[in-house]
């Protein structure tokens, strides 16, 4: 049996799709920008600039397992997921409406759970569950789509950096990464490794900081910081310098490292999904409490310390089964 | 072998996610109102009234079966219910995400004809592909959002119809329905019910003309005629009487219950997802070309000919697999 599912409780088909859709989305904290609720054909909402939109989704057993997250967490980190792309293109965030299927025979409970999860998420970074579809289907998907509010600012784009420019990153490197490792090695310790993989700590907030600073490119790093600053070099057409002496290894990374006998600079290079945002800045534009972790230089490619990173370390985030 | 899949070609894991997103994403019809295009972290669009968003989800053997629905018909589906909802606000479409998840032995093929359904959609509707994400799973699913623009215009709500209204409806009622019907028999004719079952033939256009002209209530009619005149009733506070005379009963519905012994008037009143707009309007606002079809009184429910509609004839769309 598979925790948190298909015990004794009522189920889904129990329930019903309509009376547990209106379950999930009560609690709409309402700021004023949400001009129609859910519970019609569809919401509606106020922005002040241009609207901003992104979808990601999270599937069982590719992105998750729900024996090593409980269904909050899964709610959380879909939902902060999608948020950070907003934070990346320098937007405020708004609201977000999920799609979420599940087997009939789910616990009701779990998909509550899902939505509190959600609307926690929301909550922190400032936003709202808007609307949502429940269904079903043979396993757990859970579709996201956040919208954001650039309130009359230009957005953040992946291709402005320019050579000159410094990097700067805000947020966690590696701990995603590192706690899946330990996951999938039957560990559930360092806490703060598995923890930072059940949901995410996005830097809510930071995007617009970095886009009203002056961030000439952005992104968050979910594919790995060497794969997302690769996506900023070829669409910058600029090549992106990383010092290693300039990054962070944080304890919980170096014991995982000092345990399973791996590099703890590979997490940090190239683990994805914590969603840190990092980008580039005119040097004096940088954003107090960022770190600067590299140049931008004429060319092309990422190199860490003037050399391309060892492949044999992994070049980015692979989702655990595939 | 489930026809249009595994087949010899490449496969979606041959060709890679991000490849593949590129493919489905390409063609993007730019009317001036995308400010960013796919490609960034999100995409960006601009309004002109509030923001209008809707997402629904198609399950693989819950919502369509691949043997039944070739990919082109499916995804055009997928953007046809969603953005259905928006016609229902009263809002012109704009655009819309999808999120698709498949497994990784899918044929690409099928992957790069699913998202031009998605296109040749958004097209008849005046819609745009903003964005996606491309997902493995063991299933097809494929979760959409659409995003609308009111456009200054006060959204059309579900519970703002008035006894001495006039209930109108316009496109078509039961088709849908019917094709299934035949389907699950194992026909594949009527054509025009079985076509109607793989893309419905939404009244793109007509939500606004609606909304324009004053209706009071509207909503698209996704469950069943009853069903979603139910909710209309329900969040209005008021009853509707239905006349079934008034119904159109076309050739291929008629068919189809002569051939099956089955009532044509049940695939009119029960039958889900043609995506038909049924409203409530003052007698003189009714938009040429909508069919009048009932009347709102005072009380509660929905009744046929002043009776309640016999619930063995079935009281709202089932999907073919829970």
């Amino acid at each position: 049996m598979i925790p948190g599912r298909h015990e004794a409780g009522e189920t889904v088909g129990d329930v019903g799709e309509f009376a547990l859709i209106d379950q999930m989305l009560d609690g709409l904290v309402d700021d004023g920008r949400v001009t129609v609720r859910p519970g019609d054909d569809a919401a509606a909402f106020v922005t002040e600039g241009d609207t901003v939109v992104t979808t990601d989704v999270l599937n069982e057993g590719v992105h998750f397992r729900t024996d090593w997250s409980d269904a909050e967490d899964i709610g959380a980190r879909a939902v902060a997921q999608n948020l950070a792309d907003l934070e990346a293109m320098g937007a405020d965030v708004l609201g977000v409406v999920a799609a979420v299927s599940v087997p009939t025979t789910t616990d009701a409970a779990w998909v509550r759970a899902l939505s509190a999860g959600m609307r926690t998420e929301c909550a922190r970074a400032g936003a709202t569950l808007l609307g949502g579809d429940l269904s079903s289907s043979p396993h757990i998907s859970i579709a996201v789509t956040a919208l954001g509010d650039l309130r009359g600012r230009a957005p953040v784009r992946r291709g402005g950096a320019r050579p000159g420019d410094v990097v700067a990153v805000k947020g966690r490197l590696g701990w995603s990464a590192a706690g899946l490792f330990v996951l999938t090695r039957g560990f559930k310790s360092p806490r703060a490794v598995v923890s930072a993989y059940r949901v995410p700590e996005v830097p809510y907030g930071e995007g617009r900081r970095a886009a009203e600073a002056g961030a000439t490119s952005m992104i968050d790093v979910s594919d790995g910081l060497l794969a997302d600053l690769g996506h900023i070099a070829e669409q910058s057409g600029v090549g992106i310098r990383i010092s290693s002496e300039a990054l962070d290894v944080p304890d919980p990374l170096q014991a995982v490292a000092a345990t399973t006998g791996s590099s703890p600079l590979r997490f940090v290079l190239t683990g994805g999904e914590d969603h840190a945002l990092v980008g580039t800045f005119d040097q004096v534009d940088v954003p107090s409490d960022w770190a600067i972790i590299g140049r931008v230089a004429e060319g092309g490619g990422v190199l860490v310390d003037d050399e391309e990173w060892d492949p044999e370390e992994g070049t980015g985030y692979v989702h655990f089964q595939r």
